[in-house]
């Protein structure tokens, strides 16, 4: 019988960067993959089709939970955690996969990886062991904590997630497989397909232009000032720009709300901006690699740009800490410095490629160990003086 | 201003082991103490006026959360921790404390330290570290990684929550809360006051007894064979014996029902059996201090009992690793080795008393923590080679 | 296509009476029926084995949901009636059926109407119209407005049903399936038979025992006083009882709790009373054909006992208002009342089968209607003297 | 003790309409206002400042629940009344209250009676009775059969809820909140006031302008299409329009998707459109007094507009069968119906004021029947022919 594994989809970011890990699961012969979805993935606004694009695939779509609670604050993403928890324990429970795929560091992640510790279903988690700021660094390692089977992207990762006391036997490095993605797809694009993407000023893509993607940080509490500081620094350029809309963390709103503002009320500053809110996961590393130069706090900015060499002006603290190569500047919240910072990195121009977070093949070392390793759900902590952890013997199956 | 602290107790157990600490932050002039009840405290069945008494105590309840879902098994067990984080969200976001207290490893504390952690409060977490089985295990380090102050109870744990990446700044060995209040409270009962609380043989305390506590192993499948293994090897003991009903985690209904089942259909094994739902703590140490022994897979086993010198039979997997003195004998699902091992404790006596999980003043030294150390919520992984963590230079408050 | 029919089952009472429904719509070319539980079907402690049975039988359960929330108080009431409407919008979503089929009075079914109303699901409601005390007679009522097609018991139901504005073309009295069932199933039933339902003094079938059933009426505040108020009557008799546990609503835990007491402490009381949870809808049809007289406040005695003759003393205002025969005495919560009134009907003996309740061949008239009947969804007061309503012309179909 | 009074308001409307009522019930001796907010009075984009309007007005919220999960469609919208009702259910059981105040028809309003129900508290609704089309007509009835005080607005609701069985002790028919508030407000407003609200096109408010309010019908399936067609019809008058942002029922996504899809590319089509999401109730009256049109589905067309004079074009079925005066012409949705109807409402011009919805002080009756009226909770149909019902003789008290 195939080993029944369920990922949970909640955001068009992890399901992007998963399309290879998603593909090749669905093939295996030995796999029978179920996808569900919730979060964002289900809202138009954020990811409109995706949902549509998923079940296009061939891939079936065991649930769709509509589990978003509106306010783009703290109370509602700490109910919209709680909530997602609630039902995709009713629905694990009904589905009963043997492996639950955990992804990254967001909210609702580590939600549903509690619900499955509570059903004693084994937690298969990517990408963990990383440093970065904001809440999500504590959300990753909790997870971690809760996962039997870690799947790392670099060394210093899975140097700390053992020494959080997880087991050699089940710590992966595999390398990223957002970087993967980016190794593998055809980066080719065309104006016209930029253009139809969203609204604004038109961009040639053949000519420099910058490309910004700031997200909100949960932790903070000036999202907005922190957006209308990076939008003078790059309205002060004079030169075209991509701006992709905030992903729906707290503080999402008065983001969106900022941009709204100044797009009617400041054709001034916008004026050569071109606003995107959403994007295929192939044309977001095409831009990524056309891109004079990337400014933000996005993660693709540390992780897929290493290995596309294209240079990155990452803002504030929402990647501090996250292994970065050259291609990085890091600054602060303040106007002129982001300015600078780009004006210098378009005048270094492209970096040489980085392997810090790639190995080739990725997805198919995950599948393998997916389809394969021997599964286990009683945790212990590892300690390399102490006796193997793992199954104890004599202990009866889960569930 | 004083610091609003709040204490979300969810258990009979929590409250019982937490008295002195509760005590003393309500007396402290610096802290706002806020209750919040929840999960089985506020059955009858379970905790039998302990939210009365709560209430008598002088002590304000904040709220009175009712979200424990039937079913005693894994799916209600997940959705009860779900929708304690969605109504402790609620609450804490209506109270917004500076604080949150959760106390060690049941799977609604995890819930709710995500709730604070969403919310950007700071988590102090009591009973850290520790290594034992079942689910417990996952959901203590898991709660570690999110919370910010770390009040662990022995050096061992201590020795673990470090290795986790916590800064030693934040982490706390006081001692355990138990183990203080079995150090502190009368442990003077009369046969009286054990008969009133129960239903069954009556006790007489001045004549040698064994008393049983054995809990679901929400991890495992055949808790009602094991509760059943159990009773057959004490009623072989031919003794008078003291059985406490099992805690309200998942496989609990099925050991009640066999328990009833046992009263009503085998009188001939439970007729020197004395069942209890409930006691005070203070009498639940009593008890323990009279007891000729323990048998079961309660924490009071490991814990109260090295201080008391009460010697114990520890049944399975539940314990499993914790630190534990002299005074345990380890055993399996084996009714003939449950019973030779009571026969041999019984022979050899009480213990003397020892102090691995004691230091006075334990609650002293948590509330002093509490009330005066300097609060932060963005953690970083600390790492003895990297700059010290902590709050970040510049970075915005909290909230 | 056959028409996708949903019936939500959430008590062994709405599972007892609709089998002959279940049956009928199960083997209906023309019906795709779709079985879901929920609420108190799924505790072992009220209905053991009857999820079992169900799927036994050769029904499809389509979902179980736990999502009863321990209290036994109003708020555990209405907070699991919220939760119920939480999860059945999910799977009534992920199911999309054509007709829910909504049952009686309890307060999850209100809940589970109230989704399917949002979801635009044509709802069909079985035994509205009738007039009772507690909040079921409001529940009742709010479900009878927002259903489509409703399935009347008695001629002053129907009346009532119309006069709040409901269209004739969608009000059928089929008469009650209860009683339908009451009279076609085999009414034989052993002694060895009851005495393996339950525990207590046995029961001789062949000699005169009354039969108590009193649930708590949940918007009362004194059912532990109720309970024993009738208790003492029943002692008094001094003749053999049956005694069935009350349903889990509102006040159930200390009417539980209460038996459980008298059980313990006042043998003398309970001495010719034997305890049944739970039995199958058949034995309980059977049980009420053998009993010399029913006591307490079920509406089995007013609908099936009118049909079977069975005397009647019903307590207090539970089922005040319903339509009743000759072969009831009402009573208040006064012991003396309550055992003068046994008394007499015990003197009295059976009563004449009347047919207030009683259509043949009710369950056909049901299934019939719901294969077949023109659905729709958008309601609409009607108002004789205005035009039919109906589905308007030009209407978009639901969903 | 002053009789403890909640309401819970959850839509901008609510507010707006309600807000003589709840100045008056702040002010007066005898009640003491519980303000709880829920819905989407608490998010920004459809209600910015209005929760903190209410703050700034003396009044105390006793709680802010976020309870509206995103999606716009029917699962969402039965989703956020579940949980709208189980976080109201806390709510109330905390605060107690004596009333609880329902208003109208929407879908969450019936999960908080449906909570307060089960909770044995009083209901009080206003505005039952009426007949229209959509989700919203069921619910307006079921609300009406579980609540136990009636404040109807007109003498066709009154006929009709006292046909359903209401008790005409407890119906009052008090005339419309709506209507006593746009007989009592200042209409006078600037250019500048209207043109600070929103975005477009300039409005002068001194010549002729069409006001437009089109919300989604819920029981729908094509409002998209529909919005278009009004914004076709309206475009083709060539005339200025003041847009209104639909509220966020089912179907409020695409409807706002198609406003902001014609204005970034039908520049044409949106040229003279003035749109605004938000205003404060007064200023809302004052542009139905000065607007030459209101067009689309608002009942503020049926009742404001008829004390007003405005002329009305009411598009398809949401205010079906509501009671309506000489001023309003019905219309399907047809693009050259509509423009038609537009076209000889303004050459017919103002209409004379029409008393059906209107009676001074209706606020003050419904304070004083809140503030004494006997309160009540066990509910009985009330027959004509039967003895009057209401709280029984010897009937314990309430809670």
């Amino acid at each position: 019988m195939p080993r029944k594994i369920c990922f949970p989809i909640t955001s068009r970011a992890y399901y992007g960067r998963s399309q290879l890990l998603i593909r090749k699961l669905h093939a295996h012969a030995g796999v029978d993959l179920k996808l569900m979805l919730g979060g964002s993935i289900l809202l138009d606004k954020y990811s409109r089709h995706v949902a549509d694009d998923i079940a296009a695939g061939g891939f079936e779509i065991e649930a769709s939970l509509f589990n978003v609670i509106e306010g783009g604050n703290h109370v509602a993403m700490a109910k919209t955690a709680c909530l997602t928890a609630l039902e995709f324990t009713n629905q694990l429970y009904t589905t009963g996969p043997d492996v639950v795929i955990i992804c990254g560091d967001r909210f609702e992640q580590l939600a549903i990886a509690m619900a499955a510790a509570y059903l004693n279903i084994t937690i298969a988690h990517i990408e963990g062991g990383d440093v970065t700021g904001s809440i999500d660094e504590s959300v990753r390692h909790a997870i971690t904590k809760l996962a039997h089977l870690h799947f790392v992207t670099n060394t210093a990762a899975e140097r700390r997630v053992l020494a959080m006391g997880e087991n050699p036997k089940y710590v992966f490095n595999t390398g990223s497989l957002d970087v993967e993605l980016a190794a593998v797809v055809d980066t080719a694009i065309t104006s016209a397909q930029v253009n139809a993407f969203g609204v604004g000023h038109p961009i040639d893509i053949d000519q420099p232009f910058v490309m910004v993607v700031q997200h909100p940080v949960t932790s903070e509490t000036d999202n907005r000032a922190h957006l209308e500081t990076t939008l003078r620094a790059v309205a002060a350029l004079d030169m075209p720009a991509i701006w992709f809309w905030p992903n729906p963390d707290a503080g999402t709103g008065e983001m969106a709300d900022s941009l709204r503002h100044m797009r009617e009320r400041h054709p001034e500053l916008t004026a050569k901006m071109h606003f995107i809110t959403n994007v295929p996961a192939e044309s977001f590393v095409a831009l990524l690699a056309h891109a004079s130069c990337l400014v933000g706090n996005s993660s693709a900015g540390i992780k897929e740009c290493s290995f596309l060499g294209t240079p990155v002006v990452n803002i504030g603290g929402r990647q501090q800490g996250r292994l970065a190569a050259a291609h990085v500047v890091h600054v602060g919240y303040d106007a002129e410095q982001i300015r600078g910072a780009v004006v210098s990195q378009l005048a270094h121009g492209r970096y040489p490629s980085a392997d810090i977070y790639y190995r080739p093949e990725a997805s198919s070392a995950v599948v393998d160990v997916l389809a394969n390793v021997e599964l286990y759900t009683q945790k212990r902590f590892f300690d390399p003086g102490e006796p193997p952890a793992g199954p104890r013997p004599g202990a009866p199956p889960a569930r």
